[in-house]
């Protein structure tokens, strides 16, 4: 390993990247928007749903939609790849508008097409818990996909709209898997080789879901590395490893979390059942790994993969050319 | 007077035009579909939103986005004149999604961004009575556009969505021709110089909203003719002239308010405030003009105008150009 790959090469190399990352639930605005054009970041899988129902969630685009309006020299809206190579080319911020739970269609299938054509292009079928479709990570038993949410996915199939698995439970994941006609990812997780979590994904599951066509996106939340608060940003590219180990190189990427501007109020409506229910976890300090502080330091990936080692060819992949290709699949391009 | 232009004359030219129909709110399914196709429609703006909500708005759209999806062969959705261009030379009906009522946006300005993204390209201020923006033609008074009305004027103009005044009350009209950087219309009323009633428009309004590069859509709906039931597709033609006369033939068009299909429960929804609170107007026997008994029947439209001596660039302008070059002008194209 070439422990000393100047910065200046690291960043040149960043600079060039389409950088996808597949999961932010930040405090969206302006302040993040400057933070995302300063990491590099190509386009984002950007949370617009987590217990809301259909009004709110309509109007947490409704503000998107104003946010695209009013800061067009920051970020643009995403539909397409096409959209992400633009975004590219403009050094703006492509935002992929995406849910980590069916909550926001609320019982009706046919909302799913108008979401689509407001640009929600992923969707995760349960959060933490059970939902209509599918069950969470977080409840005791998990009786697999639903009969409703089998409609759901050939829905979400027909309209070309991401099946996330991240927070879904292991019996309702290896369902949708094998229900979809098309590929299904975990936007962003762990392996429990490294560290035994609900949250974080066993070897088992993350063959399956590469067996089936999927794609795994890595994160760095730090309760879920073994190291937890401890933990650098050399324990993210490590996990990344691991996982590319297991996968290959070709289905896996990267997605933060990066809950960055958020307090408490926030922390708490998340890890309570719709929001306000029993609690589910708690995840004490909440703290980034050492050396990626903020999104504006996503650079630090690059650097970090760099200084390891790796070929500037799997570097490219992991950071965003396999979520390009995954998306132009799904959003049938 | 050509009193016996030959049918086949009249079919062919019929063929040849783009037809725009400017108001329908028929019982809309494949039966109606079929029929505008017989009718020879190019496109029609098509009632989505009288007393609805927002959710319930968003629920037509949905059954709109499912008949585009299973009846490809009939309809198709049009948000731009490009688009209508393109109905023509398919052979299918463009389906302008519009809102007789502002009831779809509650009180959320945002919203507006959303439904233009869906395909809502004109919009109602105010439908017989008073809302948030605007007070009807059956109210009592008239207190004109309120100030909330000029920000949702104004947002409209920004996203390029007409403003309708067909059922707006006098003062509130005005307000809004004032108000509003873009022509807006009045995409189906008749004129209360032929017979004075709530619903028309006086010979005064007629031309203030033309001096003002406004537009006039002329309707047939018989409770609102001279002759009432009695009317024939050519008094609805005589309407036009007279309308024409008044207003000149480059910013007239028709605007049917075809209801066909609908039965009792839809005329006493339309008919009360709300949908349910009192009583506003009682139309009697619900009957269109003889000779233009359905949609299917629209050419009856171009037969009678070329039997009356009309040239046939009027008939192409009043048909459905002057309705494309209106719609290219507030669509921003």
């Amino acid at each position: 390993m070439n422990q000393h790959a100047p910065l200046s090469e690291a960043q040149s190399l960043h600079a060039r990247l389409t950088v996808i990352d597949g999961l932010i639930v930040s405090d969206f605005g302006p302040d993040i928007f400057r933070d995302m054009q300063k990491g590099g970041i190509t386009a984002a899988n950007c949370t617009c749903c987590i217990w809301e129902g259909f009004t709110a969630t309509m109007q947490n685009i409704m503000q998107w939609k104003a946010w695209f309006r009013d800061h067009p020299d920051l970020i643009m809206q995403v539909k397409t790849t096409a959209d992400i190579r633009r975004a590219k080319a403009e050094g703006k911020t492509g935002i992929i508008l995406g849910w980590q739970n069916v909550s926001g269609m609320e019982d009706q299938i046919g909302y799913l097409s108008l979401f689509k054509e407001l640009g929600v292009g992923i969707i995760q079928m349960a959060y933490n818990t059970q939902n209509l479709v599918a069950t969470g990570c977080y409840e005791g038993r998990d009786g697999g996909l639903s009969d409703f949410g089998r409609e759901v996915v050939a829905e979400m199939n027909r309209l070309g709209i991401l099946c996330d698995l991240s927070h879904v439970g292991g019996n309702s994941s290896r369902d949708v898997i094998l229900a979809s006609r098309q590929p299904v990812a975990y936007s962003h997780c762990l392996p429990a080789g490294l560290k035994a979590h609900p949250r974080n994904k066993t070897d088992e599951e993350l063959r399956f879901i590469i067996d089936h066509g999927g794609f795994v996106g890595v994160t760095m939340f730090t309760p879920f590395l073994a190291r937890g608060t401890e933990a650098t940003v050399d324990d993210y590219v490590e996990a990344m490893e691991y996982v590319i180990n297991l996968c290959g190189e070709d289905r896996v990427g990267y997605g933060t979390d990066f809950t960055q501007g958020h307090e408490k109020p926030f922390f708490d409506w998340i890890t309570h059942d719709k929001g306000y229910a029993r609690r589910l976890t708690d995840f004490g300090t909440i703290q980034n790994p050492a050396g990626i502080d903020t999104i504006g330091h996503s650079s630090a990936l690059t650097a970090t993969m760099l200084r390891r080692g790796w070929s500037e060819s799997r570097i490219e992949k992991i950071m965003g050319e396999n979520w390009v290709n995954l998306l132009a699949e799904v959003w049938g391009e």
